[in-house]
């Protein structure tokens, strides 16, 4: 009896990379992929895939687990249960954010949010930072540092009055960004709009979920956006302009690439699957489970998001994981009361379902090819965040990080999801596939069925230089070579 | 002693697909890859890479070779010399044109093609079909019946007067292309606007070969530019509009993108390191070496092509190789004379330069990453003609054709490249890199310095559908589901 | 007793011009305006304007009258019936066409067309020329020598087979026009695509009146108009794009304005107070009324209309009437019957009511200002034309082409017009003004209830130099100066 | 003898107003204009104007005198020497700035200017308002009373600390306009964006003059301009963007008209006649004499904003006079001393240059038509701020403020102009044409040679309504009626 080759043996897998499709088997050893061929020798285990499409594992680059809160607000998952949910739907990578508090050292939130991880995530993870007191202490010591560590990513809020930044601080932080090589994502509201038409609102009792929306126009995005890119081409940094919801915006990021400019972008399902009138048509309370910033929009401005992804406007596809149950005193029910708008935790839950409702309605929908959808939801996240080739995609040394597809149909159900919200904006939708199975560093978490958890085995990672643009030239090779002249 | 277990095995590579870059050997067996991983058992044959970069061998979807022309005019490559040089460049596919003339059946074109074709190539070949005459016969018969033999792309010419198809005529072809599923590539020039501005300079006495740029401005290429696109969206089919030479044409093509049309565009060597006045500053002839049409425009024009290719709006990097010789009676001086540029056969050759000029001043040049090199000279070409997976990419079953790289000086000297032209129009330039090896099906074809002949090696390849697109969704999967009342 | 010092005074006008509004006695003689004025000596007779707003008479610069057709179609207004029908609607200038036809000599037309013009018209005349058939002849000799002679406009046919010009054709005429200071109008359709499509939906038996607008969507306008500014790039020649019809076609002209080109834009009733659901929601031939082209689009398109109309956009506003009958033998039932749409006469009637449309909702509707009301109707389309200040304006000097504004609730009722037209596209429609009285060189021709003919009053007029556009500068004086060193 | 009917008549004028030219005598009484005809009776006095041109006095709507400023700065022209500057020049309205410094109750900036402006002013002088603290106070009552009151606009800074409101601010603002009917006005350029550019160049000793445009980039007013359009979209109010300078500014404006906003342009002398390089090409300290915000740009951005007044894209055309010496130490050289750019006071003398610049470069240079110079320099800054057609035309009742035009070879020379500035930024510049006269309220103010003072003669004027746009329409009769059942 011969010893076997691999410790996992994938067979008769329809590997779909970010720009290939073919079948293959995939051995696996010590949680890597190791090779990929016809015929591999035998693995201790093998999973037949027949014929399957096999994805790399997803990486979610936009979610918040167990993020300190102002009371009474509180998040319902946290690196556990917030890791779960993300395995069962496909997701072996998690970035969320370790948020600076006012007043606070930037390396003291990076520590305190180690100490909320350590040991609970069953999925690797990174951490993106949130600036939100850029003091020069910060600016000269404590970000070049951490980036240094592998904090290559923060987030940069232009509306939230606890985090956001003014213009002139934005310049300060994008320039740390530009200096050590790191990537700026933009949360693009115009706080003082916001401000300005939710006191209008609220003067005229206008305070149900609802008018969440009306409060944060699809202006409100464009003009932070347009800000946004002047002060990256004022600094000359690329960014990544997070959620982007509808046509404005999207029409602000292409005019910019048209110029030249490194202009990320990425959004959600939210802005593909939910309207305006999710929040409400009439005073009822029951939208506030779709309150999230910027709001989804109408049917128009999905079409213009399906249209970006497909066409490469956008690098990222994220959930926005933002966990608030809905009938709790610590959720969008404050104290268990109905509140207004204003009061409303921002955000919703989406770790879970994010591949599956792209999958599904992206790929076998016939709107992206499915080397699109690894890009999106995998490949790019990864690059964007300096996490690729180890994660993100299907390649001889990277993680074994895989998902492997099964198309039949499934009903959204938040009973059957392994968050610990109490519901889904998604509830009742029909998709046409699920992860049959997903594995995190070559072991299965997710099996079609169960949750096998490894509490703890997901590590830490620490994120490299952001690999999305073209390495900066050796000397002497940066410009186009004139002829000499013998000609 | 054991057998080895593959034909060839390429060690130590740093293996570049569209998407990922990473380090493994390549196992390849019976002129395909059949293995990638780390440590693969020994090859009857094996090369040690040494760490350097290796990409699919480039797919050249665009270029001319052996094409009848009316006399005197002939092409100085035929598939013998021009794969030979496509193979010394790094190129293992090539797609040149079956063009039907007027008057002539389309399936005779073919066959003549094929004639020619016949046991000359040293890589493997697909023809793309001009159409040029579009009888009911051509576009009821013999069109449909040759997409589904493997010709699954055509070109339309909106200019030269024995191409030319009038809007009428391109809309009955695009037509078919749209139901059978084929690409149709434009070339976008209006011909009534060359011939009005021709004749006005040659009424003018302005016949010097620098008055070609002057006759074809840019806004001839941007109108017939926005028609074929106004066309292509009355027909609702995708087209690749090739050679796209300018601003104003990349933005027609923007603004296409941004209403949702599915427009992919090519461009070509001469955009990024010609200028008109390549074509002359003065009346010397010497400049009809670089009349090529659509012309070579200026260094703002290159940098929008530069921003292009880097930023997703170009999907093909081609050569339109068009071999004629410069001091030939049967090339650019017709009958040994200099003659009005009206008269001077169109193109430049470019077949072997075309992966060099690209890695080395825009990988190594820091203008574009590595993934998207092979991207735009490889993986798409094959995607958009139906040739991927088997060509373009580097993955378990595609054929071997593979570029190790050579990151080192190299001057452009025509005396050392394997074209039968006598002259390039990039003489002297010096650039970063060449390939060190050239595999064709597993066969060293290019060693660094010598050409290794497999004339007839070369197979012909029927091409599949287009994959660039998604694949329309099977019924029922069409439209984002609603969720059920159950909510 | 004295003598009275004007043969007509109107006093207490409200005078709007193009850009003011005053108080003001006017002093007329000899069928001009003699003096403005406050409390002017007396007149041989007075008008009391009340207060009443007094514009200029209405230049129509595009409408259609007696203009020669192949059988059966013949249009119902000749000289005599369209100006009656046009001074009651306060328009006391019209410019129709002299249409050339294929094989005709241009000089034989428009001496054909003062012949049917003799004599019969109740207000002045100017007439536009049609070049259908730009034979050298044409283009060097009579075209040049009608523009001296006083016909300095003329205009060119994208779509009609009997009136179009190929792209070559109108790059020669433009280049008349620009030599020799002429205005070129251009009928912007793409007339393949409208081939294409009317074939195809009469293959699928779709030939009722509605599909008329399907056969003309708003791309083959949007091909077509800007294929027609590219031209006129080519040639530098500035040029008025006829009735545009929405969105698509304005971005058009819009771009092309901010890249500093001379592109005019014309508009008409059509497109604002119609849609493509008056040509029919079902198969029934009553829509047949509503046909013209292009054809009237959608509310959103009307409000960009609007929009275009308020901005300065727009140039001129015209009615484009076209005299079909259509309960006749000889219109829109050509021999009485119902006709496949291609088969119907193109165009509506509009001469009479075009003045109270716009003024009555853009105005009183508050969505233009009554000085653009002016310039739209009457001040631009003299200055376009050749016809300012003698036409177009109520300035000293100026012919007496005035009307006195009523503004009470009108209700358009064919049974009132003075068209021989049997239908108005308008009926129904509850206006806010009419004209009061309409004088045609200081005699009144309408007095709110009754036409008062003068037929044969009207006199032919010879066109000068459009005047929109700057005048060239005096030699010296082209550039700005540059300071003399002396600074 | 008879008595004279006429103060004084303007015999054989050519009469220019924003539509239209023709020949006239112009009848005077009172200081108004009561008659225009052909061969006016005679007045008391009489000036030939011998065919020349005739156009209404300018109406400056930008220009700052006497405004209270920090020490050691302080203006040279006060109400005295800057009409009797601006007379000498052709205009004979001018709109200084009553401007409340924070802490400052609007009223009391109100009444201050007031005391600056009473018995000094040789023309008629309107005030706009600056608001700088939009306090309760200022908001609900001060600004609402004042607009009652006849200052029907304001200026809101988005730069400059000592002015600068933040979004909120301006939103509040901005409502307060909409409310009132009031016309803001906006100098747009980002506060932040331009202190942490300055800092940078101040750290890096780059502090000479020439540096102040490179702490402006054009970005950071596209950048102000973007948002103000979004702010004022939020309000849905119409705002003036003012001094706008080049192309990507124009581009933000283009684009909102194309959205149907009411965005009007001012543009002035300073970005058609200057550039960057005339604050200098090294470290000299000469070209602190053209500093002013937003900075000339260059060469191309001059034909866009020339390409803007020919189009319709500007509105007015304004001196932005900001008359601070440059030799004094109240001036450019504070205290005598050349100092850092941040510490020079913005802007450049130009009230006595606007008119004869751009009638000499646009009307002579063939640049834009009479018509349109009358508009932007007179007719349409009257409506813009309440004043038309008492100011701003030629027309019956209008005051006789006119300006009869020499058209001959002049040299601006500062030595010959009236202001109290030691320099003019446009010295040595050669123009064609000079005013012959300037009349303000039918009184001769400058002839040609000599200026003709009657301080205290030029009266306060209380503005109404701007009237650029259409009134509102009265009830029922805002919509397009849509026809009644019976058609």
């Amino acid at each position: 009896m011969s010893i076997p080759a691999f410790d996992l043996v994938i067979r008769n897998a329809l590997v779909a990379t970010a720009s290939d499709t073919y079948s293959a088997d995939i051995g696996i050893q010590g949680g890597r992929i190791v090779q990929l061929g016809m015929g591999l020798a035998a693995g201790a285990r093998e999973i037949d895939a027949q014929g399957r499409v096999v994805t790399p594992g997803g990486v979610d680059a936009h979610c918040h687990l167990d993020q300190p809160m102002e009371a009474p607000a509180r998040m319902a998952d946290d690196f556990n249960t917030g890791t779960r949910s993300a395995a069962c739907g496909g997701t072996t990578t998690v970035i969320p954010f370790a948020a600076q508090h006012k007043g606070q050292s930037l390396r003291a939130a990076v520590e305190d949010y180690h100490r909320r991880a350590e040991g609970r995530a069953h999925v690797d993870y990174a951490f993106h930072l949130i600036v939100s007191d850029p003091t020069p202490q910060v600016l000269t010591e404590e970000l070049p540092a951490l980036i240094r560590e592998g904090y290559t990513s923060f987030k940069i809020y232009m509306t939230y009055d606890d985090m956001k930044l003014d213009d002139g601080q934005m310049l300060d932080v994008l320039d740390v960004a530009r200096e050590h090589g790191a990537m700026a994502m933009i949360h693009a509201e115009n706080a003082d709009c916001i401000e300005w038409l939710t006191r209008r609102l609220e003067a005229a009792g206008r305070t149900a979920p609802r008018f969440h929306a009306l409060s944060r126009p699809m202006l409100v995005e464009r003009e932070a956006t347009h800000r946004a890119i002047a002060l990256a081409e004022l600094v000359d940094v690329p960014i990544m302009v997070v959620h982007v919801s509808g046509r404005e915006a999207v029409e602000q990021i292409r005019s910019a690439r048209s110029q030249g400019l490194k202009v990320f972008a990425e959004t959600c399902p939210q802005y593909l699957f939910l309207t305006a009138e999710d929040l409400g048509v009439d005073d009822s309370y029951q939208g506030a489970r779709c309150i999230c910033s910027p709001p989804p929009r109408d049917k128009r401005n999905q079409q213009v998001i399906w249209d970006g992804l497909a066409d490469g406007l956008f690098t990222i596809f994220s959930s926005d994981h933002a966990p608030f149950k809905y009938d709790a005193p610590e959720g969008k029910k404050p104290e268990g009361k109905e509140v207004a708008f204003r009061h409303i935790p921002n955000g919703i839950p989406g770790l879970e379902t994010r591949m599956p409702l792209l999958y599904s309605e992206g790929v076998l929908g016939g709107r992206i090819t499915l080397n699109r959808f690894v890009e999106l939801t995998a490949t790019n996240p990864a690059k964007a965040y300096g996490l690729h080739p180890r994660k993100g995609t299907i390649a001889v040394g990277s993680d074994a990080d895989l998902v492997i597809w099964d198309e039949r149909p499934v009903t959204i159900r938040n009973a059957q999801l392994h968050h610990e919200v109490d519901y889904t904006p998604y509830e009742g939708i029909r998709l046409q596939a699920w992860p049959a199975y997903t594995l995190a560093r070559g072991e299965v978490v997710w099996d079609g069925r169960d949750f096998h958890p490894r509490q703890g085995g997901g590590q830490f990672l620490r994120c490299e230089t952001p690999s999305l643009l073209p390495r900066r030239p050796k000397p002497g090779q940066a410009s186009v070579s004139q002829p000499d002249t013998d000609r």
